[in-house]
């Protein structure tokens, strides 16, 4: 484990997911923030006069005096963080990374290229290994690009990795039930969803499916084989503020029991966990024994945000085994995630 | 088709399923309410001091001013129409059907009796022929009982009959996003919804597949053949006043393509649609081909809350094809449902 | 009353004023929609092309057909109803009447203009007396503007002018609990509004405080001498779909008592009531005995959303009366208030 | 101040009030929770198991194990405090303090009559002086009662103190937009809520009227002479889950200015402050310059939900000045409420 404090940018900052990760690094042991990046209207103002803050924790005062600079390489710090909007991500990231950084990203813009890393410190640790390859490739001596998956899918896929490491997976059908905060600000208007489900998401379900395959995949030195797991997602929006719940099915390859899966869940122990990483929640997975539960608002801030809940585990005469799955879309789905995949970096001593 | 007007009595005439009956009885070309019963607490008012109505249109003047009696039979009625909580109901609809009335019961208790039909009139009219054998069954001479099923059923079941007939249908996975209206009043308490979906409804999941499976099986003169569709159902509560909202997917017995798929549900034709019933909607069901619909609030009122909305059918990795299903629950799920049974017994002279 | 049909064309008919008139004048006695008109974005397409149509009953056929103009002299109608935004309506109006056009709007530019009327068809039908002043004003010969006030401005004045009328009005407090609506469309983020109570709309309280006094003043044929009562507003963004919320309290001028008020409010038969106007509802107004109404959702889609809900009536101990008003605020208080004016000048033979 | 631990017994633990009391009294300096009183039906179960706990935060482990017992004086604890129901309340706590204990009673039975202090501790702590008449008119030797007021008069008073001080105050006017946290559980059906507002509480506007008129009056050692204040209120249900927002207008006695009212608000400094109790806030006021805060989502929990937020005050045409307050019902409003007054009958030796 790392012990020194590593300078730490924030792409994207005054957006919803940069808010986020300032949130989330306040105080925060290994990373200081020093610097503020966002675009050419924030440029030159205090981070207070440049962002609309939307969290319902006050804004850091350390950050509120900083002076938003534009998303250009020459920071101060030695990683990026990037919570930009995926129309200026991929370029933006890539000219950071050329130009010597450690980026890690939430954007989807990289996400699915052969060469850039898709990390969850508990899944998938192991396809960092990748990063070397993603330098020979594109000429960066120094700097790289490592990406967090997209909200809806985190959820989902620290439930299956358990199942996937002790039982085998063939079939995951998901249908999930999306919060607001999911879409950003301005976002989702009010008159489209009081009162009201959207059945659509524009693009999720093929992220859920293709990021749920990489992720549970092999990097086997040269190149990514995905999980042969078939995966089908339906994703609806919903009137909740942060909280993605999401109805899972699956079949497994192997025989087991109601008993025998809610135990591998319980004392599933990431690899990672010996890192220590200050972000990874204790229990990185809990399970809940009530009929109703987990739920976005009464559960959704367990682990400070981290902890994946999972519930009602029962037999599916279709595929085997059904549950519910909760995760938080903006700490775990994104900053959260974001800064785990850099803890990860400095703790294996990448950075 | 006939054309005297009948005579109906309301059971449980103040609750939610009741005020909704009413509301849809204004005006009925067939029917004429001449009597409203419910508990001895509303017994000896009249409607308009008995009833907390919920309804947004107005309590219809002559229900308001008739007296409210009990739920005993010497009811001046040809039928009843119960909305009976199914804490009562089941001994209730006994007593009425033994003393010689028709009845049609919105409630649970005697849906998956062996000599008790489950009917949607578009989907199985045919199960009304058990209706001789549960008098002999009961030693009942002249009365009956009629069903309809569970609001969450009926939605799912509709969109599949058109694809059972034409394709075969295997395997049937269906989550449910359900509207709080579905629980009744006072219901789900505010606290428990607000900025929140509840993943469990209590007997939800097991009455869909149950329920399915009679609706789409047969009746061949002795007795029912549950359909040997298999059906999985994950049941929701989610902040939406009406209007049920399910992502299904689906595995066919023969090929079919997307056109092909969505020109049977538009072509699909009732064996009921011959008889005129007054409450059976044009078009049964409504195909979108906007990439977000249907939505609760925005689909829900079509053909007077009768009208089946279907939307987004697509490939599923895992089971085929898959799409999104809304119905009215409180309308086509419940108050309409039997109220249009009640119809088929009339246009087919069972009354 | 006039018995021919009136062209009428629409500016800024893709908006949501817009759509409202276009819904409201299906099926109209009096009018016709000849034109539809939009920015130059919607010009060319069809409004069904062109329009993202917001209501929960279907676009009319006849619109859906149409061809979208743009907001140019030269549409086929004998008068315009303005549902612009204020952006770009003062222009745009203004070209219209020059041009010849009888011009209603729904917009706040024009409405305290010393030569426009501002006109509620209940409340002070005769100040379109000064449309002639206008048109010397500006030199039109034929065309002129006549606005209807704002949303929340509407419920309030329709309230206070049986009391005005009656006792003689002083002072005017009021707290306004308004609908998402009335914010249009992509309109209030839900992440604003979602377990939230926005206590803030930009020039909301000054509209209702001019507003008021200029729809209780008197237009002696030469000026307008704004009503002396003292209004005081406060408004607030809650989340609610439709209708205008309103605690209001009072102090007249001559002494009251509870049942008299009510009989003032019940009795009140404006001078236009003769006219026949198919937009005024009967009641006008409707006095709620409940304790708990009129409340937005049960009692906004009364008179087809034009009759004034009031309710609460008690004595105030800092103003002498107090109670609660409820109005439709895209029906009563935008569209229909626009088309209830037109109809004002049919009937009056201003047209 | 007082350094020894109290033991604390809390009556209606299993309620919405009593569940707050413990999750403000987890870790707290100076009370240690020994008792956890409820009724019949929850006693002799462990308390996780008597209590559906309704807070986002985890019941504490020390209460979850801790056995429910009956709400019968005999408990091992100094003072009592009671987040009991009105119906039960009464009697309890007359129980309660005749068998010698300190009672602090967030229930509205005893907070008018004329021996019990009504005690805000930053508005009016001398008010605890009539504990001693209290006690030699009942002929309790060591017992007695103080209450805390009710959730929707409390940050109005908390508001209106300093103005009271600084300027004199004359007359209030106060529409209130109420959380449904207010209504306990299960409270408020979400079929009344949704997508409505309910313009009416029972019983709340007279409560706001007598209780600010105590407890900005005067205990002249014999007797309360209430505040000759007039306050006039009218009280709204909306759907937000904590939080009640007020919209305020005072007439004051002395001439005033913007830039002083908001001085004298920040500058306050309450006589209890010197006493250092946990529970007082820093700041007690939090006054806003945005134009659109406080809001109930976003600054509720300042000061732990113990900080008055104040907003947007401006020249009210009518009465002077008017603005806007929000404070959290159920801490400041309720449990934090009775525990502030707890501290400071510990930090005055009282107990």
């Amino acid at each position: 484990m790392e012990k020194r404090m590593y300078k730490v940018g924030i792409l994207g900052a005054t957006g919803t997911v940069g808010q986020r990760m300032i949130s989330l690094l306040d105080n925060h042991p290994w990373f200081t923030v020093t610097a503020l990046a966002a675009s050419e209207n924030s440029a030159g103002k205090t981070y207070a006069e440049a962002c609309a803050w939307q969290l319902d924790t006050p804004m850091p005062s350390w950050a509120a005096k900083m002076t938003v600079v534009k998303c250009e390489p020459g920071l101060a710090c030695d990683l990026v963080l990037s919570g930009l909007d995926n129309a200026v991500a991929g370029e933006i990231e890539d000219a950071f990374a050329s130009a010597g950084y450690a980026v890690v990203s939430n954007a989807k813009n990289h996400r699915m290229e052969d060469d850039v890393p898709l990390v969850i410190p508990e899944v998938n640790p192991e396809h960092l290994a990748v990063i070397n390859r993603q330098r020979k490739n594109r000429g960066w001596a120094k700097g790289f690009i490592v990406t967090n998956p997209n909200c809806s899918t985190v959820g989902l896929v620290c439930a299956l990795k358990p199942l996937a490491d002790a039982f085998g997976l063939r079939k995951v059908a998901v249908t999930t039930m999306q919060a607001i905060s999911g879409a950003g600000y301005p976002g989702v208007p009010s008159l489209d969803i009081l009162d009201n489900v959207i059945p659509y998401i524009g693009g999720e379900e093929e992220k859920i499916q293709t990021e749920t395959q990489k992720l549970l995949g092999i990097f086997d030195g040269e190149r990514f084989a995905p999980s042969s797991t078939v995966v089908s997602a339906q994703c609806n929006r919903v009137q909740v503020r942060d909280g993605h719940l999401e109805c899972v099915s699956v079949e497994l390859e192997k025989p087991a029991t109601r008993e025998r899966i809610i135990s591998v869940w319980r004392s599933f122990v990431p690899t990672a966990a010996a890192l220590h990483l200050p972000s990874l929640p204790v229990p990185f997975i809990s399970y809940h024994e009530e009929d109703n539960r987990p739920q976005p608002r009464r559960d959704r801030e367990a682990g400070r945000g981290m902890t994946i809940g999972i519930g009602r585990l029962r037999e599916c005469p279709v595929l085997g085994w059904k549950f519910v799955v909760l995760s938080h879309n903006t700490i775990r789905g994104a900053a959260g995630a974001a800064i785990a995949d850099a803890e990860l970096l400095a703790a294996k001593g990448v950075l």
